[in-house]
């Protein structure tokens, strides 16, 4: 048995197969993979790990599962789950995901290979654990599968605290242990008990708050996007022989010192290390937005930036279009207890649907490019991108200034 | 200047007419004020006073006026608005505002007498501050009112963060170091500037999560309705000589004491002190309720009481109707600045209607009586308020087994 | 069972034994006594109460008993221990102990008339527990004694990071989780297991720095001062029926009120509640007093009060000397695992004997009075008392000006 | 202006110089360097950086200048100095102070060229500051440079409190508001004003509390040696071209990189990564040791190291001699304001003087080594050094059997 002090949770008991996967490279690797990835650029002190966050979701999960009366193999196969469901995780965990997707077809939660193979297979197959139904934990399925990865999940319960504890915004702090005590199966699915449907509710809003706050800030968007760029040039260097298999394998620190090696990424990784980011030349709402630029794929992106780049006439480096996806809307999962019934959350909680329509007014188009031709590049997307100006702030100088801008005002 | 070590705030400064208010016997007054009433008898550590709060509220006020950069008399006069916002509180605070209202015609925030007469008036004019004006910004009116007194207002910033501090529940953990860095005056208006929607909605939010967890628990609403009706029979007792006027200017202790004294509000007390409280017998969604009964006014409550014990064969003193009024829909006063204007925070954040929308969904009707009679009563209630089962939660006997009810399940 | 919401130890169970004791009249009477008295005169959000630390230290006994492997009959009979430890206090908690103890021969721990009769007792023998025995572990005796009572019980250890939480002062932030789990049973005696040397110390260290800041600070000791007085007072007014015994059993709420209702106690209580306290008219070190009056039972200080009020012409009442009980040196009970042998704390630890040697010149006699005879009474009291003036403050007032004095500049 | 939020110190405003030096390389280069080095070994979420520590204490600085009444070009020197106090500090921060101290001369506070040179002296000559007299500042010279670096800096302040918030050991909580509120210049030094004994201790204290359980944890130390131990191989290795001063200016990941890539420093960099670390062999008090030992310079410890090597008939690579320097002595600097005279602490608090002499207990040798092989290492370096035995914890193995040894017992 093993006690870790966690700046969250305080002290944590690892014992069983959970202790022994703590020993394995795969899961020390997470050490250093930093949580929230560029989102330290916003807020200094967000330098916490994928390291700390497994060792806290393994804590609930824990908890959750005395609370459940679940043991024996059927809790060792939920906590490995919860141990090892970030070690899919390439450097900077989401923000390069797209980018690896793209070339492997890999989500950070596909972990069959990983856990299948090597030390963590061994470990698993010697406390008798099949790796393939662990993974499948991971993937959210089986009954279980919710505890792991669903609305209602410890991995959520532990980020959003642990992102308050870390960034120093409040608004992640939910009441873990007060869902985790409520959690009750019924028909064999995940319900709150009677009396908890402010606690559900809490999550969601939680997460809500968080992200256009933390999560998706404007600088750890500019920043995300400028690594994004880097990591793509690294992966198309002739002189380098990083593919993006290797590259999900990286940690940070391989990253950050292979940014550093070649061109033209030693350029981003300058601006990235020295904090010497592109800013906002275009900052625009759904409603601004064509859906044609909307639904773009990858390969349309890097098109429209050629064309801004060109209009603008600054260097195709200069220019980085950040359209975030269409904002998702798939039915909450969540279940509560309300007067003796079960019933869906977003039928009993009129925040659920608003919380999904809050994406849509958070939603924000982006334009990226060095400040010293923000404005042009900021008048060469309205244009390429048939902008509507009413919804959208655009980076101006006005009588040939040089004008501190909307834009600036608001940049922190 | 003095300094004050608060549990939320840390260091606080009290300078000029706040320091010499913070000596009056009306202020001093607060310390012996719980802030939540009976809510200590649901959460044990919410034993916090209005003392401190009115403190934190001052504190905040400072922050925000330095931050709009208003000073001189402008700021004093909100800074003694902030101190003096709730020496119109009555014993165990908001628990017998309704009681109190109904006999004096006046709400805890109507304190133009208290600030004209005694040593406050003599303390603002001291000061050069008028004290009609203080009473008036802590009605809310005026240019500042509504930062004393309004959707964005320090006193919600304050009671958030405080009650979560000390009852423990986190919902309340709001940012009010970033509201008031962002607020604005645009237009004779306070406005929150541009990218803080979701500080907006995070005050919404958080006051939507702690009503029902904390300032609505059943508990909380159930030792509340004991604590009114106990002081309603003291008033109407004719032995003692306690009016309501001079029940407002109780403190806890006081009121306490004298409810011990006499008959019959001295079972009350007993039950109170040793928490042997009333249990729901109905706990019914408003859907579920007819419109007459919602409706109801004051004496119409006691009839429906009356005939309810009838119908159960219970005393009159063992049966109380709790019947919340029906959800306000005013409109918010927030605003925020999104993409260069001034929005109604409404217009851009479909949290605002939703929130609206939830307090319909987190409306109960209760009956409560003492535990052994509790059956009886719900199934009387039931009948005699014409309720419909299905969105109700009624306490039940079944096959004359002494058998835990379904409502027992959560009364925590 | 029975989960409450705690402000420090969030969730805590409650089961069996103490389950059915938290229901008593004795231990809901502890939900209106505030945990540190008058201390909340100084930090105003120290308003917590000894029912809540009664929880907290059930919580941290069921934690130690865990981790010792305890359980049946002996680990409940800890638990009711911890659960009923406080129920002995009178109204203020410790600050009138000196006072009830004199008349009444009784400290706060002496519970067995209170654990045998009534209420309490029944519960105890319906689960199988003799009440004496539970009694005596209060006292500290028996094998578990020391962990209900002791250096390093669970009392001390719930305390301090509890006042700690409610004053704001960060002295008393200790680490609990990690002492309980280093306890360990040797011979008989509970130990702290290798490498813990400091997790004890850290108790120690936070008690010494708490104590002259928050529990010893002189507004608390001046007010208490006061209160004593009053209570006195009350005792020995032929018009009130109320005895020591009497007293002991009240609640804070009972004695505030009853000190408004006669003379002359309802102008101590006036000061009291309006924050109108008497000041320090001298201040000095143990080194500038003489022995003698640090020796001085409850008659000779009398006698010394009413001899510096008659030399200073003031009232009697005018004058209160506080001349706190010689620290104790009473050898540590701490023991540790060093290098594989159990070694006594004060033998490992040189801070034992500094703390010893710190109560030392923290030592402070206070002679105060109402601010407006101060000075006089200062100037007398160094001679009644024969104080040496250079190790200690005295009021003075210079040139007949009403200058501020030395004392005023460090009064909170 | 700029405001960041801070996990510790909430809201910070940095203007002026400090705004501007926030921008440079210099600077912005301690965001990745961890705070605590290998620490983090044995405390997961300790993975804060000297960026936000060096906010922090502007942060600090400022308040201190605020409350002294400092302003104009003192106070940005002191700001200038508060930001850039850590600038010297090469990888893992102090873990390899000694290491490149011994080949550069140079610590990490002589920060005169950093300073002069590059666009930190340019932005410092820009706001009109002298960078030697920053650098003096930063070296703790001149009347403010106490401030910057001494018993009571700002330095020590911030650390204390962040190091808690990141480790979740609470020992390090002190009140930073309330010392710099307190401090007062007398004489041209800095004093702690009246009634602040405790908060002077109170520093001292935790630090000495968080020494043991944090900074000196015998995980941190052995991965710390096994890191200098690498890192000196790095410097050795004629096929990089990798010098003291450039280690010196290398970034975490730099230098994690650099050991992955070449022998032997990759097995090292291995056993950290997967933290796969040394065991303790030994572990011995002081005064089980020969005063030759403690003595005993770089090269006598290297030829310790390879006679315990061969005696144990290991590899040379396979056993580490850590041996700290003999505790210090030098006078405490801080001031403090007694019954109206200036005060030395130490004469004021016996617990100076003891937490001096805990620094004798605390002190231990270790001798690291592979698990496999320490009960061989652990009985010849008794040998070799002359340990006594019964000050000091040795591995062994019992009849043959693979046991586990006493020190096992303990590890983390």
């Amino acid at each position: 048995m093993k006690v870790i002090k966690d700046s969250v949770h305080d002290h944590i008991q690892v014992d069983g197969v959970a202790r022994a996967l703590l020993d394995t490279p795969a899961l020390q690797r997470l050490r250093r993979i930093r949580q929230l990835g560029t989102v330290s650029l916003v807020y200094p002190s967000a330098n916490h790990t994928r390291f700390e966050h497994s060792i806290g979701v393994y804590h609930l999960a824990c908890e959750a599962l005395e609370q459940l009366d679940v043991d024996g193999k059927r809790a060792e196969r939920v906590q490995a789950a919860a141990m090892l469901h970030d070690v899919g995780h390439g450097p900077f965990s989401h923000n390069l995901e797209s980018l690896t997707y793209r070339r492997t077809g890999r989500y950070h939660d596909d972990v069959h290979d990983l856990l299948v193979d090597g030390e963590v297979g061994e470990v698993l197959r010697d406390h008798g654990l099949e790796p393939e139904t662990v993974a499948d934990l991971v993937a959210g399925e089986g009954r279980f599968g919710q505890l792991v990865s669903g609305e209602l999940d410890v991995d959520r319960m532990d980020y959003l605290v642990r992102d308050a504890h870390h960034t120093g915004v409040p608004y992640g702090t939910i009441d873990p242990g007060r869902i985790l005590r409520e959690l009750v199966f019924v028909d064999g699915e995940l319900v709150l008990d009677e009396g908890n449907v402010q606690a559900a509710e809490s999550l969601l809003v939680a997460r809500a708050l968080m992200n256009p706050t933390v999560y998706s800030h404007s600088v750890a968007r500019i920043s995300k996007a400028m690594l994004r760029r880097a990591a793509e040039r690294l992966l198309d260097n002739p002189e380098t022989d990083v593919d993006a298999a290797t590259l999900q394998r990286m940690d940070d620190p391989d990253l950050l010192v292979a940014l550093r090696s070649c061109d033209p990424t030693s350029e981003f990784s300058r601006r990235l290390d020295e904090r010497d980011l592109f800013k906002r030349a275009v900052w625009a709402e759904i409603d601004a937005v064509p859906g044609g630029v909307i639904e773009a794929d990858h390969d349309k992106i890097r098109s429209f930036e050629r064309e801004i780049a060109d209009a603008a006439d600054v260097d195709d480096e200069d220019v980085i279009l950040d359209v975030p996806s269409r904002p998702s809307m798939k039915e909450s999962t969540s279940r509560v207890m309300v007067s003796g019934e079960i019933r869906r959350l977003e039928q009993q909680s009129p925040l659920v649907e608003a919380l999904r329509a809050a994406q849509y007014s958070q939603w924000r188009l982006g334009v990226y490019s060095p400040p010293n031709v923000r404005e042009r590049v900021g008048q060469a997307a309205v244009k390429v991108l048939g902008l509507d100006i009413d919804g959208a702030l655009v980076s101006e100088v006005r009588n040939g200034d040089d004008l501190e801008t909307t834009l600036d005002q608001f940049v922190d």
